[in-house]
């Protein structure tokens, strides 16, 4: 299926609008009208010409769409197979032996079902690491949301096969420009300090620079690696991606759970992102909790990321988001820290910032991309709505992704009323129990 | 609108039962036959005859109805009203005020919403404190639910007053028993050990032991309680209920956040039980965690509840689940503690426990009542399922209450691919706006 037509398009009488414009306004019985895959009217007294078409929202709330900043979309198909183990044992019993048999048709459909969760709970623009990427791109072409792709870089115990993951990536730098969909960027995924050297690591930030693009790297998820980091290197982690030149706006370091606060203070002067996965970390007990008040006292842009879909174990950013707020409020014994506009921030503008495109996408505003989520405000949970000021604590505190019932990326429907549009699930199911019998029950 | 008749039913072909019984056994492609309101057969070669109404199970998996142990479900009325506060601000500056402006047909809407998202988010059984009572027993009743309903007792400081209180409570006996509805039961509610004075607390105790039924009360919430305690008392919360002869079989202690293990040890020997609300603690920020491993140890039926809908803010019991495994992870940072079975046994069968019915609910075995809940296990969130054994895994770390599609109490269906059958949500949500405005805009 292709997405419906780029229309002049004007969503109409909408109850409420969520803008996170910078005055994070909140408009009442709003409409927004939407060309060529940008907003170019927002507001109360917007009239529609006979030519528009025009879609009814009476009775939802409309939101940017979810920045989702670090995922590994296809495991999907790991999810649930193994949970309620340490992480080593995780990783090494469980989930590796069976990463060794992936193929690129069933990264292909996982990567699909995990495109089909995010359209279902609102998340419209995400940022993945994996591998056999470029059929993750074809996924997410397929089913019109917006995706920052990198091949995962680990380097090997053998120098000699290095070049292997270098060229990986170019190859998905170059399927990427082929491709030629602007709602797909390539991006660098060195997996982490612990298992990229530091060429590898200059090399990535070279390459992004060179491509003006990011970098996603894992930081700091354990208390182990900075403990490894301190033995090996004689340095904390932040301190020796510094130390080494590797930081700078161009960073995306996933987890940042066990920093200092001198850590925190480096990534905010070199102007690094973080993308925060409290559900992951907190399933996976990583310990501890991301220091993100600190973070933010560093002007450090700070997304939220769900991470792979076998560690938390759903892709629906509503729920991290809610976990986010009260997992800061727990950890602290201040119930007024991290509060329900922050975290909508952290969901939509900040996530955002983080990929370096809060000019496009983040916020609804004239002049931004058209991606856009609508809820219904019907569904039990959604109400009551007392005013303005207490919806955005609706979103955070009472909502979850299955109230989500419209998703638009680029102007372009993907479900409307529920009903999927780019994608067929059923196809995606059928294609995801194929892999899962070939990968799992061989 | 009346539940549908009891006739006997056959709900066929479905893909899972998670039976929850004794062997936790997790049936594949089974069949479950009720009549009158009870489960009379269960398992794979389940033959219906031509005059049983059947019901396609196909493609769903089917669990007890989820019990909810501590709520008060008229504060959905309150919901998002004011969040990110301090518990004392929030309670006397917000929440206070506006209850005492409550009227009984307000807490009667308040709770029909209530009724509503239980019965969309699979939970069939729920302990409710709070006030104008017999209004709450009219929602359950109507919407088809079982509910356990206590007037929430607070000493006034004028001691002549304190009658009030009782009266309230022995006319929702009245009530109740005039009612003659089984799935409505009447409870006690002494509200807690630093709002009622021993005398009403032993009171309580009589009238439960009277009447064969429970005490559901708040104990250990926050810290300062137990110090508060500790000062005026000399004696920590739970010593202090022993003491006095409190402590019995039929007391349901809802919270247990702040306890030493001596107080854990002693809730065992005493037999008691606890309603463990982990997602309002977190809001809330009552710092630390309930003990529920060593509550366990000591062989403390614990139950998982969602508290008031305006510290949570929803009633989504999966979402319940999902927050207790997690939170516990972190907190003792390993990630085998509290595993997927031992939060579905809260959420069901210990649930049932907890309100002394183990022998009625909690689990999908012959003989017991017919509440039972269906997932769709086509959206995407629930694709795919490995085999038996993560299935339990996958319902509490990647479901969410909208993956419900059928509810059903009793042997009435309550809803049927998500369509309500006992309430009608617009109603509903019309009775909630117009006591919003009574409430809150006037």
């Amino acid at each position: 299926m292709e997405p419906v037509l780029n229309l002049p398009l004007v969503l109409k009488d909408c109850d409420w609008i969520v803008t996170q414009d910078p005055e994070r306004r909140v408009l009442h019985k709003a409409s927004i009208k939407i060309d060529d895959g940008k907003i170019i009217e927002i507001g109360q007294n917007l009239i529609s010409s006979r030519k528009d078409e025009t879609m009814d929202c009476h009775g939802k709330v409309m939101i940017p769409g979810l920045v989702n900043t670090h995922t590994h979309l296809a495991m999907t198909l790991l999810r649930g197979y193994a949970d309620d183990l340490e992480l080593k044992e995780w990783l090494e019993q469980k989930i590796w032996p069976l990463e060794k048999r992936l193929t690129p048709d069933m990264v292909y459909s996982g990567a699909l079902l995990g495109c089909l969760e995010m359209i279902r709970t609102g998340t419209t623009c995400f940022v993945d690491m994996y591998f056999f990427m470029e059929r993750v791109a074809d996924t997410v072409k397929e089913a019109g949301l917006r995706g920052l792709l990198s091949h995962g870089i680990i380097d090997p115990p053998n120098k000699a096969d290095k070049e292997k993951d270098r060229k990986k990536t170019l190859a998905l730098l170059q399927y990427v420009k082929r491709l030629g969909e602007p709602r797909i960027r390539f991006i660098l995924g060195p997996h982490a300090p612990y298992t990229c050297d530091q060429d590898t690591l200059l090399w990535s930030k070279e390459i992004a620079e060179k491509e003006d693009t990011i970098v996603g790297i894992h930081v700091a998820e354990t208390r182990g690696e900075q403990a490894k980091s301190e033995d090996n290197r004689k340095a904390r982690v932040v301190d020796y991606l510094d130390k080494i030149g590797f930081l700078s706006e161009r960073v995306l370091a996933a987890h940042a759970v066990w920093l200092t606060k001198s850590e925190v203070k480096l990534l905010g002067e070199r102007g690094a992102r973080v993308a925060h996965c409290p559900v992951s970390n907190m399933k996976l007990a990583s310990g501890g909790v991301a220091p993100v008040p600190e973070m933010w006292n560093a002007f450090v842009p700070v997304g939220l990321g769900t991470d792979g879909p076998a560690s938390n174990n759903s892709l629906d950013m509503f729920e991290t988001m809610k976990m986010c707020a009260l997992i800061h409020k727990a950890y602290r014994w201040d119930p007024t820290i991290v509060p329900a506009q922050k975290v909508l921030d952290m969901a939509t503008i900040d996530g955002a910032k983080c990929v370096r495109m809060e000019k496009m996408i983040g916020s609804l505003e004239p002049g931004k991309m058209a991606d856009i989520v609508l809820l219904d405000l019907r569904d039990p949970n959604m109400v009551p709505v007392h005013n303005a000021g207490t919806l955005v604590s609706d979103l955070v505190y009472s909502a979850n992704g299955f109230n989500v019932d419209t998703t638009i990326v680029n102007g372009n429907v993907l479900m409307l009323n529920r009903d999927f549009r780019t994608l067929d699930p059923s196809e995606v199911v059928q294609g995801v129990t194929k892999s899962i019998k070939d990968l799992v029950d061989q």
